[in-house]
Parts: structure tokens; C-alpha cells; sequence
């Protein structure tokens, strides 16, 4: 289906960069490479290559991966692997109610919205109003602002939700939020934390099971890409050691 | 919200074991368990424990890890993380249109339409009417067959869809599928194989290349748990060595 | 050159199983195999295939791995692998003085003795005797008793040895052998120390900061083997999540 | 026991960088450090901290890991946890004779002679010369040259010794060198292999099968630092995702 007017698209440049961009007929900066007339993109196909300047970039329709990709950076983000494997523990799927404590900048927002829409809802506490509002710019950029709200609050004391499907946390101190956390959720309703640290783990196992909360486990994710090439096939060098721990849990009734 | 006539339930025994059951007036057997008034169940809190003959269930509302753990097995099932990076990279969501090539045991299929819902379109084919068959009923016992449709068939040579979002392949030689899957994606749409062998992962590469698919990668995800326990946290001594790669790409315009 | 008179040999059976036996002129029983003449092998070249009723093994001159393999194991033992990195951090060649805590089955005091022979000195000590009984049993079995003794004792209050060219530890709480430890080291001499749980890794850490240890390390180490077969190569999925902590350090003047 | 002459010192700067030296009455330039007066440390303990300008440095006795870590390097060494794993496999111990093809900058070279000595005798064959030459200067300066050969030529041609106890391979096409090898090694003799591509090692496999080596297999090592820090215990974001294939197999009789 060729681009619409008010369609999102990525611009993914030579080095795999990527420019989220909303089809207007105005104009637009993107990054270093330069002004590109988003009009001309309407009724040109998913995967058109355009040229500005000297540089070419293709034009598709955004996925996930994309629009996470295209996120302004404040500090380090969750990945999307990561932000995949919270979101399968926490049964995230549309409909959904979800509420966030900790918002990053917000990567993890634009997976969670990319489940549970359309009809769900996801409600994101932030303690630092700087942070809040790189991840309410990012999520807006990626086209999903309209099933999520952001608030400036700790999540272990303001949340003021009720019988929700699921709370998930990537805050310093979850164990803090634990209790909070359960009062929220419905019965059945997945808890769901991420933290880098061990001690970050041990402390919310204890408050997990303070609430009795049943299936509380916890694991790591490694990635490592194979590359296939002309002087053969090898795991890459590249590696990240290391992201965060993730731990799940469920209410019961 | 308590438990409905017509809700699907999965009720979890002493040693983690998943059984999934729809609740009507009737009685269910509970493989080794015994059997279930199902009825009873009617108007219970999510979370209750119940008792059948000696032996304790915990009754919830199943969330998607619950459906794959409940499925009958027929040979090794693709693992409900590797299902979510798959339709992670092939950027599934609610309203899409997914074919895939191979069934197992169902276990992927359950995660993509556990996705895809509400309005989306998942179309398996399948060449082994056995496996069909039983990807066919835990799909069906999942309560996700509205918007599923198996074939018996090759997806290298049986496809009839066109535009779609994405192909997702789970069969031993994936490169004879990219044809076809190429032929089938709407521009921008993402192709996903899962293979156990770096041979495999090789010659897909070759094919995809052929077709020039764009963005191609392919890599491998390892999961560790991490013990929380009285004598102290450790990772696991468990852990499997390798399930399959996952190579990903995209088709341009 | 042919076995003679005194040598040890290994006879590995079909299933990969090791049995260590001295050549004399006399029968040996070879575990549930059956009895072998020793001496018949006695001018035989090594890889020679010999009969034990309808069993064959291959007799072979034992290499450190066969010797581990040998052993009679009372609970888990540290893994060559393991071993040989602890051993490389310990900077252990031939003519060292090592003094060890905790004998496990005498399969790290196996891997050490191969490496500092000629010359060294492996001291053992080890709290509960029936261990020490096995893993004296299981060194000089391997042929390795010459450069070593075995004390039952607790390293942490026991040892008498002083300027030793390393420590290493595989007990519960290392972290009260240190101040043993950096006491009998020489200035520049190597700490090791491995163990299971996080927990013993911080205790330990602190412990050797206040002894002003210098570069101090922790790593894990993963081993998986990559299966080469008919059916194409893969990563095998058998593989250890984890065997121990290695934790290194080394004694300034 | 304080410096002597003749020794060699490593001295280690505040950033973790190694500088061999040997005491004489000379001066040495050190890097970009500075001139040292070697004699001067005659006398001095292990582990004293000297001062050079405004730099401070630890003297101490060089361990294998520190001979490595100063090698001069000529492109990517083979690490010393793989060498160390290379050797138990190779069951390299005081005495052995090894035979060594491709000589890299020295890094294995000096892993293996501080495993054989005293006694025993390396020869390596390197067929590029500026690649010997760095290698036997590294294998020099670290003071380990006496029980070392290196010739210019290819180990799968020119290898002329015969009865060794181990064959060790880091060159590109291993397979090719799999029947000089096996002539070259003693019955009961081990061959390893290092190689970073996974289509080395079948090859390799395919050779050694040819050859009906015994005990054929291939495994991959991960190493993962676990940083023990102020703010937490977690495992280290900094990790290499490959290094190389380790092959190793047996010749029987």
C-alpha cells in the first residue's frame, strides 16, 4: 500500500541509522543528512530508496525495531529483546492495562504500546521530570501516544491505578515498589522487574515473596549474532555481556 | 473480575504442570489429576486454589506462557522466547496477516496469534497431517482458532497469500521457502526462519541475498536462570546449550 | 614406545569411560569390565585395542584429562577446564609450591600436581577426612602422590606453610582464608579462589581489599561444544549453566 | 627472595600495561614511560613500587599472564584462557615435545613453553617471516627462548619432527596439515586445532576422520567477568562473543 498523508516512516540511512518522520507537506530536518520534502514521499511504495543530496535512504513504513532505533537517547535504554521477553512475561497483549515504573527513555513504552494496542492502556511513573519527558517525546515520535499517559511520580507511592494486567518496573529500587505493585494488580495479574544489578534481584525475590506471590523467577538473556560471510561463518566478536535481570512473578487471588 | 460460563482456565498443579480447560456445566478429566466439575469454577476470583481428590490447583486465567506449557507435544516445540523474538523481528501486532511454514506442535503459532489479535490473520502450512493435526487442536485448546487457518501443504510451493506482513518459517530447508515468501510479503514485510543448523542459517542467507532482501541477520539467544536461594544466589546449573538461529530480513520495494 | 613394567595406563571403554591401572605382572579388576592381566600389556604401543571378554578398550598412555576422568568422585568436582584456568591464574609450573584448601575428590590437586612436576610441592588441606581419604586415594591412583601431602585441617587456621608461590581455595567461606593465605604467600605470589554462589564472591572481595591484594578479578567461564554430524553443525544443547566463581588475586611486597 | 641480576621484572603502570625487563646494570626505555635503571632494583622485593618521573610502577616476578599481556603484538593473539584450555587438551606438561604451527605474535608460543619447561622443546613453523620474527622476539623478551625453535616454512609440508607428543595448530587451513601432523605424532599423541570459523572445523573434523584420530571434538569458551562493585555485583557488560573453535583428537595406534 503506498504512503498516505499522516502515514509514519522511517528513513534508514547508509550505517543503518534511522529518522522517524510523519507525511505532511511540509518540510523536515533529519539528523545531519539534511531537508527532505515529506510530500514527496506520499504514494511512493514501502521500501522506496530516496535521494537527498548525495545521500540515499530508504523509506518504509516503521516496525518496532524502527522506531525503537530512532529514539533519542537519554542514557542507556532496554533493549528491544529485552524489552520482548518482559512483555511475554508480563502476558502483554492488546487490551491490555499496563502500568510502568520507570520510564527511561522510553524504549521499553514503545514495545509495550506496540502489544497491547489497540484498547489497552499504559501508565508510566517517572521520578524525574527530565526523563519524562525524553520518553513522552520519543513515544509521541513513534506514533503511539495515544494509548499512554506519563506521570511525574514514584510508582511505590503514587500509583493510583487498580486491577490492572500488569506492572512492570525498571526503577533503582523495585523491592520498594512491590507492595504498591500488588495492591494494583488484579488477581492473576504478572508482575514483571528489570534490573542490572544481583542485589537488586535478592532484595525483590524477598519482598515478592513477603506478598506471596507465586512463580517468582528470575534469568538473563544473551544475544549473539552469527555472521555469515565470505570468509566464513562465526559468532561475532561483538557481544554485550551483560544487560539486566529479568524477574517475573504472578498475584493470586 | 471472577471466572465466567465459556472462560478458558488453566489450572496449575503442585509440580508447575499446566492443564487447560473451558468452562461449562460439565466435567473435565485432568490428565493423571483426576476430574474437574468445571462448572464449580464458575464465579471463583482469579488465583483460587482448588482440590481434586487429594491434590491442590491453582485456577487462573491463562496467560500466554500457560497456553504453550499446556500444549500436547508431538517432538520438540519451539520455546515461548524464541516465538517472542521471532515475532518480535518479524514485528507482529494486532491486525496483521502472518503466513508460516510449519506447524511443530503449535507452540509458535500460539505466541503469533496470542499477538496478532484482535482482527489479524495467521495461516500455517504444514506438509505432515499428523503434526497438523495436533498443532491444530492445542491451537484450538489455546481458545486462538478464530483467526487461524492450517494447510495441508508446503509453504515453498503451496502459498496462496499475497501482501502479507510477514512469513515466518520453522521447516528443514528454509531456503527453498524464500521464493515463495518473497513472492507473498507486501513491500516493507519481514521474513523469519528458525533453524537448529549453521548449514541451514548459510544457505538461507545465500537465498535471501538472491532476492535482495534487505536488513538480513541472523543470531542466537541463550537464557539463564538465576537460582535466588537460602544458600546463596547463583546462575543456574541447567541451561540448554542452544535451541535454533533466528535469521531475519525484509523485503524492499 | 611400549608400555613397560610400572607404567600407568588407561583402558578407555566404548562409553568413554576411564579406568586407570598400574603395569605389573599382575590381574586387575577393571569396574563392572571384567579382570585384565596387567602384564599382557606390557610391550604394547599405545592406542593398542585390547579384549576383556566381548568388551574392547583402548589402552593409552593417560593424559591429565584421562586421569580426571579416572577419578573415583565423592560429589561434584571442579571441571578440568575450570581447573586449568584456576591453575593459569595461579600461575602454576613446574617447580611451585601450591598450598590448596579443600580436597573435593583430588581432581584440582590432579590438574595441579601435572603441572608444577618436577619439582613442586602441592599441600592439601581438607576438614573432613573421608574426603581427603578419597582424594589421596584418587592422586595416587593417578600416579601424582610424590609431589603432594594432604593434611585434614581447616587452610584457614592450619596452615604451616610460609613463601608460597600460590593459595588456592575451593571451600565454603574463602573468605577466612585470606588472612592465611596472603600470610603464607610470597611477595607477588598468587591467590585463587573458586566458588558456586555471588555471595562468596563479595565476602571474598572484601576480605582480600583489606589485605591490600592487587588485581583483584572475578570471571565465569562457559564451555559448549559445537556438534559437527551428519545432520549439520550446531551448538550442542547440552551445556553447563555454571560450575563456579574464579576469583584471582596476588600478594604485593 | 629480592630481585637478582639477571632477573626478569615485569613492571605493571597504573593502567594495567605491562613492561618486561631484564636487571643489568643498564638503563631501558619503558614505553612511553620513561628510562629505568634496571640495576636498581636489584635487591628490591617482589611487588615494590617504583617511581619514574612522575609515573608509579609495581615490579614484580612475571607470571605467564603478565609475559602475555606484554607481548608486541602482530595482529589478534590467541588469549590466554584459550591457550591454557589449548594445552590441557594437548596435555602439555614439563618434558613434552611440541610442535606448533603458526606462530602468531608468540602469545600461544609462550603459554606453551611455560607449560613444557624444564625439559621439554617447542618448534614452531610460521610461513610468514615478519610474523616469526615478532613471535621469537615476544618468546624472547619473555625469557623463554631457550627450549624454543621457530622455522620459516608450513607445518603441513615441512614439518620434520617425528614421535612428538602433541601437534598444535593456529593457521588458516588446519585440514591441510591434518596428515603431517598425524605422521608427525607418537601413538597416543594429541592434535588440537584453533580456528575461528565454523566451516575451519569441519573441514577439520573431515580430516581428522580421515586420519581415524580418536576423541574428536570442538568446543568454544565464553569468559564473563563479574564486576564486584560500590553500587552492586553484576555480571560485566564487556565481553567477547568469539573467539575461536578449539579442536582436539587423539592418535591411537
Amino acid at each position: 500500500m503506498p504512503f498516505e498523508p499522516g502515514d509514519l516512516v522511517v528513513l534508514i540511512d547508509r550505517r543503518g541509522g534511522r529518522h522517524l518522520l510523519r507525511l505532511t507537506e511540509g518540510k523536515e530536518r533529519i539528523g545531519k543528512v539534511g531537508v527532505v520534502d515529506t510530500g514527496s514521499l506520499i504514494g511512493q511504495e514501502d521500501g522506496t530508496v530516496i535521494h537527498i543530496g548525495s545521500a540515499s535512504l530508504t523509506a518504509l513504513s516503521p516496525t518496532v525495531l524502527d522506531k525503537v532505533a530512532a529514539i533519542h537517547r537519554k542514557a542507556q535504554i532496554i533493549l528491544p529483546r529485552d524489552a520482548a521477553l518482559i512483555a511475554l512475561h508480563a502476558d502483554v497483549k492488546a487490551g491490555d492495562h499496563v502500568v510502568e515504573g520507570g520510564a527511561g527513555s522510553g524504549a521499553l513504552s514503545i514495545v509495550l504500546l506496540h502489544l497491547l494496542r489497540p484498547g489497552g492502556r499504559l501508565v508510566t511513573y517517572e521520578v524525574r521530570a527530565d526523563h519524562a519527558q525524553v520518553a513522552q517525546s520519543n513515544v509521541e515520535r513513534a506514533g503511539l501516544c495515544d494509548n499512554h499517559e506519563i506521570h511525574i511520580g514514584n510508582i511505590a507511592s503514587d500509583i493510583a491505578e487498580t486491577d490492572v494486567d500488569s506492572t512492570i518496573l525498571d526503577v533503582p529500587e523495585p523491592w520498594e515498589a512491590v507492595p504498591a505493585c500488588h495492591e494494583a494488580l488484579a488477581p492473576g495479574g504478572r508482575f514483571v522487574s528489570y534490573s542490572p544489578t544481583i542485589g537488586q534481584v535478592e532484595k525483590t525475590h524477598e519482598a515478592l515473596k513477603g506478598y506471596e506471590m507465586a512463580d517468582i523467577r528470575t534469568f538473563e538473556v544473551l544475544e549473539r549474532e552469527l555472521v555469515v560471510g565470505k570468509r566464513g561463518t562465526r559468532p561475532s566478536f561483538e557481544m554485550l555481556g551483560h544487560t539486566g535481570y529479568i524477574t517475573a512473578a504472578r498475584k493470586l487471588a
